[in-house]
């Protein structure tokens, strides 16, 4: 069988960790590197990749040029949560006739929030025959993805309670940096007005739960709120006084007929203590399932965008979403 | 929207379930219902499905005549578990034009046990342009697309094992019986030798799996147990004496590469004290993943079946696995 042959766009930490993952698998070809940072442009994939070797394709600038020469089956698009900034950018890929497999969160069920970009680029897939997805852990599966697949045994289903609880206590500092840990709460709230603390996706996970429920949802709700402690919390050698942020809880709320139908809790604190992803279907049979310690973030969305390749090359041409194409499993 | 216009082929236990599901789901007209036993014919579906009126719409014996007259969406095909029965009834279906969802455990992956059976019903449904899909809870759900999905998020798998428990102590007289409680050894070895003690699927199961794992199964395992008691055991006011049945443990094993690397564990006993389904994938991220108190096969097989027409009619033509649909949810 032939290798599948895969450009990467967009080459930092997620782009960088995907051309060492697509390496590893041995299944694909990776025929190009794609970003237009000075530091990266003219670098060998093999040390982005931090592979141990050269693999003598080095990363080029100018993407239209590089697609055009290299005609890849897909390209792994990793350069931008917002979808207005990524639409071009897709819209390249296509026109090169490659299918698209993307971590771009407000790609991944753009069909309510921005339905005008959902249709330009689902129309062009489907001109240049190809399928267009944007995956990873979430959204694209625990808040989502497994709920629906959760739900396929119920007779009825009244509402859908998820909950991502992640204890930063042990975590890397850029975490824990992440998610406000330590700051005070005017900071907390500035980060949030600058849209530079939050997390991408709940609303669009509603969305594509509610689509396969035939939940019309009216309204939906992401509210982002501080974790403080409430007295002085010691970790990791420093102090986190009493009334300072030990992290964030970001909750999506949809309502449909008037009912509160789906709730998604993440929450990523200091002094939590016990990390678990948990999905609760309040149904007949009702469904409560939780994954002990939760599932790694950092491996979890980059093995998703891989693993979801054949599945998106098999895929009905258009802009796809999870709930829409066969499932995603790891291969080998 | 119209009405999916179904007929329910088979009315046992699980056929009257699903001519009651279907009626309450309300998305469905169920146009017809097929058996050949003597006291369902002329039976109004009303009367079958408990649904406590008359449908106007009775029970007839010659399914082919009454597909011819009705040409229906869909069939729900619920039969026997056993793939060479099934076949001519698949057949009868598919010539009439309807697509097939079905019960059928053998029927759920016959791609390695049976795929001369598995060509012969693709064929087919390719040549009349419908699929044919079957599933339920298990097979279908918690020991081969469930852990499909979680693996999704894993950049290596290793092994998969999966547990379905079932504490028999409070469950019905029926169900205790099916499974053994209170009969001796040789007569455990009786039924499992007769076949009239078994869980069929978990072979289909693996088989599934593995194809979407790319694992090359050279050995797989099907192995029934009893469980013993090691004490007398006092159940419902009766008492199970020490070295009678309590249960039965079966074990599938599947072997690729001279290494195990799938176990499906399927118990379900007197005085275990827990119900549970818990999947394991030993991979990079590890998942561990438990539904507390396990899923309601009853209702869960009848919901899966009902929640999967839409997705069938949707799906590619050809025989269809829960590995290469869309993935199948509640809906309303």
């Amino acid at each position: 069988m032939s290798k599948t042959r895969v450009v990467v766009y967009g080459l930092g930490p997620i782009g960088a960790k995907m051309v060492n993952f697509l390496h590893e698998r041995g299944t694909f070809e990776i025929a190009g590197g794609v970003d237009i940072a000075s530091d990266k442009v003219g670098k060998d994939l093999g040390e982005i990749g931090g592979l141990g070797k050269k693999t003598g394709v080095v990363v080029e600038s100018n993407g239209r040029a590089l697609l055009e020469r290299i005609k890849p089956d897909a390209v792994v698009l990793t350069t931008t949560s917002i979808l207005e900034r990524i639409k071009p950018q897709v819209e390249e890929i296509l026109e090169s006739g490659a299918a698209v497999v993307s971590t771009c969160e407000e790609l991944t069920f753009p069909w309510k929030t921005n339905p005008g970009i959902a249709r330009d680029i689902d129309a062009l897939a489907k001109r240049k025959n190809v399928a267009v997805l944007a995956t990873g852990v979430n959204p694209g599966f625990l808040m989502d993805l497994l709920p629906l697949v959760a739900t396929g045994v119920c007779k009825k289903v009244e509402d859908i309670t998820v909950y991502r609880i992640q204890d930063a206590t042990s975590r890397r500092i850029p975490f824990q940096k992440k998610v406000g840990v330590g700051i005070d709460v005017k900071e907390f709230n500035d980060r949030v007005e600058k849209k530079t603390l939050r997390h991408v996706g709940l609303t669009e996970s509603m969305h594509m739960i509610a689509s396969r429920m035939g939940w019309d949802l009216e309204r939906t709700q992401d509210i982002i709120e501080p974790v403080i402690a409430d007295e002085n919390f010691s970790l990791q050698g420093r102090t986190i006084e009493k009334g300072y942020v030990l992290g964030v809880q970001q909750t999506g709320k949809g309502f449909a007929a008037g009912r509160q139908v789906l709730t998604l809790v993440f929450k990523a604190a200091a002094g939590i203590n016990e990390s678990y992803d948990r999905i609760v279907v309040n149904g007949l049979p009702p469904i409560d399932m939780t994954i002990k310690n939760g599932v790694n973030g950092d491996i979890a969305t980059c093995a998703m965008v891989m693993n979801a390749i054949p599945a998106v090359l098999r895929a009905k041409p258009g802009l796809r979403t999870m709930a829409d194409i066969e499932p995603v499993a790891c291969f080998s």
